[in-house]
């Protein structure tokens, strides 16, 4: 059948299942942007800057599976670029479209805006290659295949691709298959299936404490399922890697909590170190998951299950899936009967600290609070800093979502992604927590929340700057303040409408009435949350110690509270030493 | 001499001209931020975000000459580098300078946070390679020669550069050289600037016709003095290219207009294309610049001056500056006396449109007003799209500076820039015109001017989205629609000190009594004014619809408003085409 050009990738971004195409328009995508209009099944939903669209993209990819954005030609992409790598780095499938110059510039290296004026148009493809699986310029003669290769390869290593549109051709029509995109994961070798079910299930009978700790990959790829059948079955108990949190129902009986190497809370710490089969679901040992590199297991009795391959110890097999092996070994594998394993979250049924209502708000009144008002099927949004450290030790709500950045960590990224999700999955209630650093870089999405009438509630942890770089240096340095917006007065600022309910909040007690007030609220909730500048989980602190010391040397500069009274602080000497 | 290495690049940009360090702190800029701290003559200026960072970098090195800007590793530097693309396009000396993970996690490819966790640390550095002309990772080994190798590239372009300073290195102390850093312009070969002035001026001498045209560089290497000096001397009549708006004194009696192309006013179209000794100053014909490339003239006739080479007609020759070519041929130049020329620029004393008080403001009444509102030596800066259409086409009191961002067009770009121009000049007044859509982008910034109680008056023209685009294309379609804000709250909600002067102008005496409240105001005036969707200048209703016909191809969609009857509209046809 023939197609324009840019009604089949329309047509194929529906079908790989992208309902919202985010992002903003610009004389480059614009002739795209009107075949979106028209075509069935895909919206077009525009966000104040580029960064915020590919932020919503990845919020939206998170709870609807795969998300995409159209920006136009270099100040769009590079205004972009921040928030693709943010979706690589974190695995989250975006694909980014591009509205190129038409192809006769591109092809006659016409000095065009939006270029650097000296005839390059593959600079940018460059760059956008660095943070990206696959990447092509669609042309009338390649369109047909392309756009299905660079769609697979996005679903394949869930992942963003980039696909430059030139915006003479969007209108060009040309031959297209008629048969609808599959993005079907790759089928396992049945030989090597085999042979390593096989093995897993051995190791797994031979064990006597065995444990799983999945990835962000399990979510990504599907298996959260498939892991906790696993446990039910064998009685395995299950942790997760921080960019994991939420994969897993954390109120089954197996989970124990998360894994953070030496910084775990017992018992996952020991579960998981003195595993004599310990069952990896796509592992990433970083630096914020491990507490520095801290993991420790036995090398031997590790299973590692990547997601189309794995190892057993020493052994690699290759040309199997996650999933098939999983589903597997579910089949295969011996019940077995054990103790409930203890877990390590602070839950909603603990005690809430003894504090009476008229007292300043602290983290510590603040999160036991938060927890009571956590409800199943949540999406939770945790903005790095001490919300993502408070929520993370938290126990959630069976079927709640968890979204954080915690390996890009980009600040300012849960806002626009929580108006990403929100797009794509309305009906589910959102909470969002972020402090206001990290709230001024990407404020104004929050217009595009309300101005489609998105419901969340909005927790400004406002402690008067950067607390979490205070932690690490600078407690008291100037370049780690922020300036004192009048947070509650922006939803009224942002839309004219003026239906969100803004709250302040300096004590227990107002906490504790804006959370009522919130329970029946019916438009946006964005509540202003004043917190001491210092205050922050204990685990924050530790966090930022160890950080500190691998940051900036032993010569380096510390907090003064960190320096013991034989050290000298070495940027205290004389910036110039002229000693030698 | 010995200094830690941070001190010594503080050092270094305090020599070349670096008053103030933009930019955004993170875990790896801290202990350079702390050494910024306790350095003399230089200030950490923070910013909401990165991307308005380099803006604002960008517009303080448009009024003070050069600019500096800090980020963290990653998540800073590619929030960034759209603003730093912008700087390498517009030709502005801007260093940026990134905090990297310590140097033991590069050397060791640790998977650490704001990195892909794939060992890559070289993927950013390509990206920023692009977009700059000098690139360093510092360490001790090289930090000496490297920095002052960067700096000097930096100047020498007047491009960004891009330094990577590992945290754990700022405060390890190495030998660095005691002289100043001199950033001097290259010296010229004599014998060659002899032959090359000895021609111009033999050229010069034998036209009837000579005209001048400069571009961006003219202001960007000091030459604007020179040019104006040798229009005097031989009475020549001078034209800028739109990226030179403001480089030359609007009011001399020499000065005709912005040529542009087939898009040029009487008399400058004729007085450029007619000249039979044309001599161009760091000329780029881009597409806006040319009306898409629409420029014409005798290339025998045409001396182009670049920055270190020029050529005559065909003849090379190298190894000559603009600044020493410029005042050789001042100098040798024989003066010529001729009629003065005629100018094509809307004056203030030209009479106002006559118009009731009481009627809806719209562009026409608008922009004869601003014009008298001008006053020497005002910083004023253009977004895209209505404001810069209308202010290009105005002129400038004598010593007035003029911002926009032509070649790179990134909307969003002057309100963060108009911060950086600021910071840098306070003491000048600045006036900024912007739109509803393009403010969005960067917003946030509006708020960093006012926690330093910085005095600008900014214009924001509210015409209900992205006009600009509407008339390329979409006049119509929700995806050119922006959310509504009540921009005039803004102020009070970013500065709890609330000294901002808001005004909303709907008709021509608003507007006339908001220019008499702005004249006296002793803080911050915001004035949104409020403008039909579709009105425009009419040279900017002229520009959309060639950049629709060169953006769109033939069978591409075009506004209905610019289809004759006999023309189908291609977007009209069903999207699916199976006749074939």
């Amino acid at each position: 059948m023939r197609m324009q050009i840019g009604a089949f990738l329309a047509r194929r971004l529906t079908e790989a299942g992208v309902r919202h195409l985010f992002g903003v328009p610009g004389d480059f995508n614009l002739s795209f942007l009107e075949q979106i209009q028209e075509a069935d099944g895909i919206e077009f939903v525009g966000n104040c800057n580029e960064l915020n669209a590919a932020y919503a993209a990845d919020g939206y990819a998170r709870t609807s599976g795969i998300a995409a954005l159209v920006t136009t030609f270099g100040v769009g992409d590079l205004g972009a670029i921040g928030g693709i790598a943010g979706a690589y780095a974190e695995n989250v499938p975006v694909v980014h479209i591009t509205g190129t110059p038409p192809l006769h510039a591109v092809n006659s290296r016409a000095l065009v805006h939006h270029t650097l004026v000296n005839g390059d148009y593959d600079n940018i493809g460059r760059c956008m290659s660095e943070f990206t699986v696959a990447q092509t310029r669609i042309t009338p003669a390649n369109a047909a295949f392309e756009i299905d290769r660079v769609l697979r390869s996005c679903w394949l290593e869930r992942r963003p691709v980039h696909l430059q549109l030139p915006s003479d051709v969007t209108h060009v029509v040309v031959e297209v298959p008629e048969a609808p995109l599959m993005l079907a994961d790759p089928s396992s070798d049945p030989h090597q299936l085999r042979e390593a079910t096989r093995r897993i299930v051995e190791a797994l009978a031979s064990a006597r404490f065995p444990a799983i700790v999945v990835d962000a990959d399990a979510d990504r790829f599907g298996v959260t399922e498939l892991v906790q059948k696993l446990a039910e079955k064998c009685s395995i108990p299950c942790a997760s890697l921080t960019p994991a949190k939420s994969a897993l129902n954390e109120t089954s009986r197996h989970y124990v909590g998360t894994y953070v190497g030496a910084a775990s809370a017992e018992p996952v710490r020991s579960i998981v170190e003195n595993a004599d089969c310990l069952i990896g679901v796509g592992l990433r040992f970083t630096d914020t998951s491990t507490a520095l590199f801290s993991q420790h297991f036995n090398p031997e009795a590790f299973i590692d299950l990547r997601r189309h391959d794995l190892s057993l110890g020493t052994t690699q097999i290759p040309g199997v899936t996650l999933r098939d092996v999983l589903a597997r070994v579910v089949d295969d594998a011996q019940p077995v009967v054990r103790e409930r394993a203890t877990q390590a979250l602070a839950a909603a049924s603990d005690a809430l600290p003894a504090s009476s209502g008229n007292v300043p708000l602290t983290h510590a009144a603040l999160w036991p609070r938060i927890r009571r008002f956590l409800k199943p099927r949540d999406v939770i949004l945790g903005e790095a800093g001490t919300s993502h450290a408070s929520l993370s030790a938290m126990k959630l709500p069976p079927g709640a979502t968890y979204i954080a950045q915690p390996i890009w960590g980009a600040i300012g990224y849960t806002l626009p992604a929580l108006f990403g999700s929100l797009v794509g999955t309305p009906s589910r209630r959102h909470l969002l927590f972020i402090g206001d650093g990290s709230f001024q870089l990407t404020a104004q999405e929050l217009s595009s929340i309300l101005r489609r009438d998105l419901k969340p509630v909005i927790f400004l942890l406002n402690n008067s700057g950067y607390t979490i770089e205070r932690l690490i240096l600078g407690e008291h340095s100037a370049y780690n303040d922020v300036a004192n917006w009048h947070y509650a007065g922006l939803p009224h600022a942002f839309d004219r409408r003026e239906r969100a309910l803004s709250l302040v909040v300096e004590t227990v007690a107002d906490l504790e009435a804006a959370l009522n007030r919130a329970e029946s609220a019916e438009h946006l909730v964005f509540i202003e949350l004043k917190l001491p500048m210092m205050d922050a989980p204990e685990s924050l602190k530790k966090f930022a110690d160890i950080f500190a010391d691998f940051d900036y040397g032993e010569r380096g500069p510390r907090n003064p509270s960190k320096l013991v009274a034989s050290e000298a602080p070495a940027h205290g000497h004389s910036l110039t030493d002229e000693t030698a």
